[in-house]
């Protein structure tokens, strides 16, 4: 319906996700609540603020779906393999008949046993150097090509290609220590090659491998699915301003161009001045709260918060029509991971209505103007108040 | 989707439903707002409140969907028959083949017209003889074995037990006095043979009942639907703590075992602590203040309130790693009946964040930090606070 409703225009978009921002109280205050942010808490004041379930109420999403919910796609109408994620972020390019794992290298006990699902986290550089030793003696299986990438630390990403390969498959990684790898299973008829296929594969690679990483591990093989780019579904010209491979790899995915930048909010904010006139929609992508949250690391996540509320007057001063600041999903400290909470939302235009909200909180946001509302619905609300949707019916 | 994410564990969820707790103000006040209520307020302060629909908003659920969807099934999807309801609760087998109805003895006038659709609320006594009597002369119509169970004051449930039978069939109470019986009818060509024995059932058993019990009704002439358990859908070992038996009925058909006990609340916690090891989800029914709403007494129902809320210690002396309080359907003692109105919803457990509200009344809860949602995403939360749920995608 909504491809039907959007329309081009000027006006600019601004989405800022600080992920994994929100959190559960420690001694009474949760991290927002005990960051002083006197920017986004003038802002809260003038624009107007909500809570967001990226699925579901009691549902915690994993990145993916999050931040596609995020980008106004159903996150369980489109379920993304977390290879096809790792792939694209890294730069692999897919075509519709390639299937992408996300390994992970691992240290295996004399009877086959992992004792360390990421190899003792190994160096980036000798993962490279791994990858590069498997990529030489396994380009080819049957007539399936091997297409080995190196990522971060112990994870890599492997595609292959061929055809009349189906992603009905089981993964191999037991996600536990102590258990076997476990062996590629096919889960319907039509995908016995690719399963044999992927056998062969970690067969072969296992013989190539050595202490510490004598052992790879694969989860998610997917092929690509088709979605509609933003460009169609919003008229948008989107960019995304990231660093970590899988956000690189969503944004893509739904037609985002991918601008280098640095590391720190400073680099992101150039990089995003010196392309404010080339898009209408901007994803800027903070991690490092997440983090924070996921080392259970109250305090730094409450100095990263200080820390961006501090730039939100050099955002303001690009003048997008619509500012919103949200996180993908809530990392609380206390949790250490990904957490069911909703996500604080905050939309400045000059056409909200302002509620009573005061600081940019959990608590605050919960009882917001905009209510409670699926993540998805974020989008339509942000072309609203850049009024670039057309009315419904007559 | 919710099946993927389960997970077993050891914490615990206790859900007490509070039937027809709520209600509307009469002189300005609510039951619950005019109850004395000091130890559900205190957790109010501690934990997460808002609002659910059973259904959706403006719509009166009967007490089996209502508490359908509080347990976690749409109640849109699973409707199920009240015949179906009593005869779990009484402990009475059915196959899947098998119709059951739920029937009211009344009182018909000459010339057929029911004149009191209870018939006077006979004893539970004279119900268990003139089911025997009914029992004793018609135990089979054609090939179909009839079933007849004996229930509380003019309430039983019969069974027909045969082969090529269909529910698509009318009901034969008119529902209100001065009217006749109604006919049963197929409403399908399949379900002739069913509304053959049904009609039959009741010419026969008409003869054979005298006054003031002279006349039978029958509704909901329904199949049993399956369902796929609790232990299946959210790998829950769950127990039901209630007397009444379409309450016991609905928990069986879910996949709950059902424990007898007594109809006071000191029985049901010593009932909840002598089993407290041995399940993982406890659902407590507490039927009285729906039955007082019922009789447009708000006076007895305040006091039960304030009754329940005594208990409430007891409750958390168990230490539930969630605690909810809420209702099924709300029951004004003002309308005397069911009604739309939401419930009161109240979840405590260490990984919420409280929101505002300071008393466990409508009014309150309408403002807390969960909003106002529908009752079947209330066990997703429970489960989400038990943290017996994997995150969603990766």
């Amino acid at each position: 319906m909504i491809e039907e409703l959007t329309i081009k225009s000027d006006s600019k978009i601004l989405l800022l996700v600080i992920d994994g921002v929100g959190g559960v109280p420690v001694n009474g205050k949760t991290e927002l609540e005990t960051a002083n942010t006197p920017n986004m808490d003038k802002l809260v004041r003038q624009g107007i603020t909500g809570v967001t379930d990226p699925i579901s109420r009691g549902i915690t999403p994993g990145s993916g779906p999050a931040h596609l919910s995020l980008f106004g796609y159903d996150p369980i109408k489109h379920q993304i393999g977390r290879g096809v994620l790792e792939a694209l972020g890294a730069g692999v390019h897919l075509d519709t008949d390639d299937i992408a794992a996300r390994g992970n290298f691992a240290t295996i006990d004399a009877n086959g046993r992992i004792i360390d699902r990421r190899a003792g986290r190994i160096s980036t550089e000798m993962n490279k150097k791994i990858c590069a030793h498997l990529q030489k003696n396994i380009s080819q299986i049957e007539d399936v090509k091997i297409d080995i990438t190196s990522s971060n630390e112990h994870r890599f990403v492997v595609v292959f290609r061929g055809k009349y390969l189906d992603d009905q498959l089981t993964e191999t990684d037991p996600q536990e220590i102590g258990q076997k790898p476990i062996r590629c299973e096919a889960l319907a008829p039509e995908a016995q090659k690719a399963a044999r296929i992927v056998r062969e594969f970690v067969k072969r690679a296992k013989k190539l491998l050595d202490l510490p990483a004598n052992m790879l591990v694969l989860r998610g093989l997917k092929k690509i699915q088709r979605i509609s780019k933003m460009q169609t579904r919003f008229k948008l010209n989107p960019v995304a301003i990231a660093t970590y491979p899988m956000y690189c790899g969503l944004a893509k995915l739904v037609g985002m161009d991918i601008l280098k930048t640095g590391m720190n909010i400073e680099d992101k904010i150039e990089t995003l001045k010196n392309n404010w006139e080339k898009y209408d929609f901007f994803y800027v992508h903070i991690k490092k709260t997440d983090s924070f949250g996921e080392d259970g690391n109250f305090e730094k996540k409450v100095r990263k918060i200080e820390k961006i509320d501090e730039y939100i007057p050099k955002f303001l001063s690009l003048n997008p029509d619509v500012f919103v600041i949200t996180g993908d999903h809530s990392t609380p400290a206390s949790l250490r991971s990904h957490s069911w909470h909703p996500n604080p939302f905050l939309l400045y235009s000059k056409w909200v209505i302002s509620d009573r909200a005061t600081r940019f909180t959990e608590r605050e946001c919960m009882l917001g103007g905009l209510g409670r509302f699926k993540a998805v619905d974020a989008v339509p609300l942000m072309l609203a108040n850049a009024l670039k949707l057309k009315k419904f019916g007559a």
